[in-house]
């Protein structure tokens, strides 16, 4: 068995999901380097038992390093290309290399062949993104997806560790009826929720929406898929939903999509509306798989599904999808 | 001045709202009567400074009533006709009567002319509908809507006063790490969402979804609409939220659709994306409007537009709109 030397970039949220995550799968990790900026270094973090000083990170971090992963943020557009340059393949959770050309952006369950071509970055799509078409790659496969129409539900935690504490702290803070003081968020989001992710960019949607949008193209490699999105925060600490509506060139039955569902890989699906069984956050939360339930007929169209699909962001939006696709250049030899 | 005799029936979030709404409007209030189950008899209420005794609701206690105003629930069923046969016209916030084609179900902005074929009952919609098509009518009227979907983000509150509690106290001892016990919920409402309201009918929808299609083709008498909605309580205390997704027959403009929201009747428009602008439950909690913003082109669609609603679905979801549907009836001479 081959070890690989492996670097971590970003202890937040996402950095430490991917450290456990390595552990967990078992990852063939030969040396580990916990990289952050300088207000991290010196920071201890714990890898197989064994404690570790996070470093600095600098171009020369990454001298020796096999694969790199970066955890999002600045990082990536500071460092990416420099750990290209000392020979490291790179797999980026940040949005800086996303829809660059020579950049593949890969889902394992959706596009695993897109790999092949990378030029040293890979980059990993939105967590919306992720949840999203590993619950649709069957579907289209089976019946081709003309339209999507999508309404989200986002933990605080797709917003980093920072959030987190501020719906819990701001939660307290109303729970006692004390005064609050929103940071990370523009408003109040304890017992509140903000259609609002990311920054406002054409016709006025946002960002986060327009990822959904131009991700899933990139990975379905057909620009003619029509999508619209609404993104929205709610006050909840992990894992995000989706209500999603499509349209399809042939007509799926929500039989044929729960029995194509059942078979697809990433996917288990909840769905016995009798028992009332349906994918919720809370048992979503700390999973790798992306859970899909209420499927049932778009009553509103001929050729149109609805589902309601649920992932931990932190893992499978994020951190074990990025860890997969190391597995998936390790299968093909590609590092 | 006439002033009019009037009962109130029921004690919960939604009656209480009423008063409170009776009070505000100054509606010309001669006698009140507030009426509940024998749990609430004895116990008082307070209406324009005075306290009230609530009596135990029974046939004859509708004797001389000219307006009941049914708070929803199983006293409906139960009372309702008998309060008609008194004499009194009821204004009825269960879903008992709304799809009975001798009830007219009316929401003021939206269809106020069907109030004058009533025949004692007058129905009161599901709150989520009310609020949706206070925002559609405008737009229906201007460029005739062919397709409806929707995903709502509701409030506790719609499930009544232990729904408040259940979810404040529920937060408490997650935040304290002590054991919950879901009672009014079938799940952990408190961080979390449950895709899931009232119980499932046909098709896998649950009855609230289909309350907001067939309620909203009844209202704008078009059974021709393709509604698909899928309905999520969050944990919100109040003020329900909808992402709004139609497709009309004439392409309506964001620009124009602004312009047309802008003027109807009940709704405010907020929605100034580069100034973090937009409809929020926060700020809609305790109004009688309904907020809309994000409007935008649907760009999966060559007629579609993007919405997203909000309002407090006690007041306009419920208590505000049966108390303008009394004053419809005085205003037309039926009462």
């Amino acid at each position: 068995m081959t070890y690989y030397n492996v670097a971590v970039v970003g202890t937040g949220a996402v950095g430490k999901t991917i450290l456990e995550v390595l552990e967990e799968r078992n990852f063939p990790v030969g040396s580990l380097k916990v990289l952050a900026t300088k207000r991290s270094a010196g920071k201890k973090v714990v890898f197989k038992g064994e404690e570790l000083v996070i470093e600095e990170t600098r171009p020369e971090s990454f001298k020796g390093v096999d694969l790199a992963l970066f955890a999002g943020g600045g990082a990536s557009k500071e460092f990416a290309h420099e750990a290209v340059k000392y020979g490291a393949v790179v797999i980026d959770n940040s949005s800086a290399f996303r829809l660059e050309p020579d950049v593949p952006l890969v889902v394992p369950e959706v596009n695993p062949e897109d790999v092949k071509w990378h030029k040293g970055i890979i980059a990993n799509p939105n967590c919306s993104t992720i949840i999203m078409v590993v619950a649709l790659k069957p579907l289209h496969d089976a019946a081709r997806i003309r339209r999507v129409i999508v309404s989200t539900y986002q933990a605080v935690s797709g917003a980093g560790q920072e959030a987190i504490d501020e719906l819990l702290a701001q939660t307290k803070q109303i729970l006692n009826n004390e005064p609050i003081s929103p940071q990370v968020f523009p408003y109040q989001i304890a017992f509140n929720i903000i259609p609002h992710i990311d920054r406002f960019v054409e016709k006025d949607y946002t960002r986060e929406e327009m990822k959904m949008v131009n991700e899933t193209r990139k990975m379905f490699h057909d620009e003619t898929i029509a999508i619209s999105a609404t993104t929205v925060r709610i006050p909840v600490i992990r894992s995000h939903s989706e209500a999603i509506t499509i349209e399809t060139e042939r007509k799926l039955t929500p039989e044929e999509a729960r029995e194509l569902l059942s078979q697809a890989p990433g996917v288990v699906v909840v769905d016995n509306p009798r028992e009332q069984k349906y994918p919720m956050p809370i048992d979503a939360s700390g999973r790798d798989e992306v859970f899909v339930g209420r499927i049932r007929e778009d009553i509103s169209s001929d050729k149109g599904l609805c589902l309601w699909v649920v992932a931990d962001q932190l893992r499978k939006g994020a951190a074990t999808n990025a860890v997969q696709i190391g597995e998936l250049l390790i299968e093909n030899n590609l590092i």
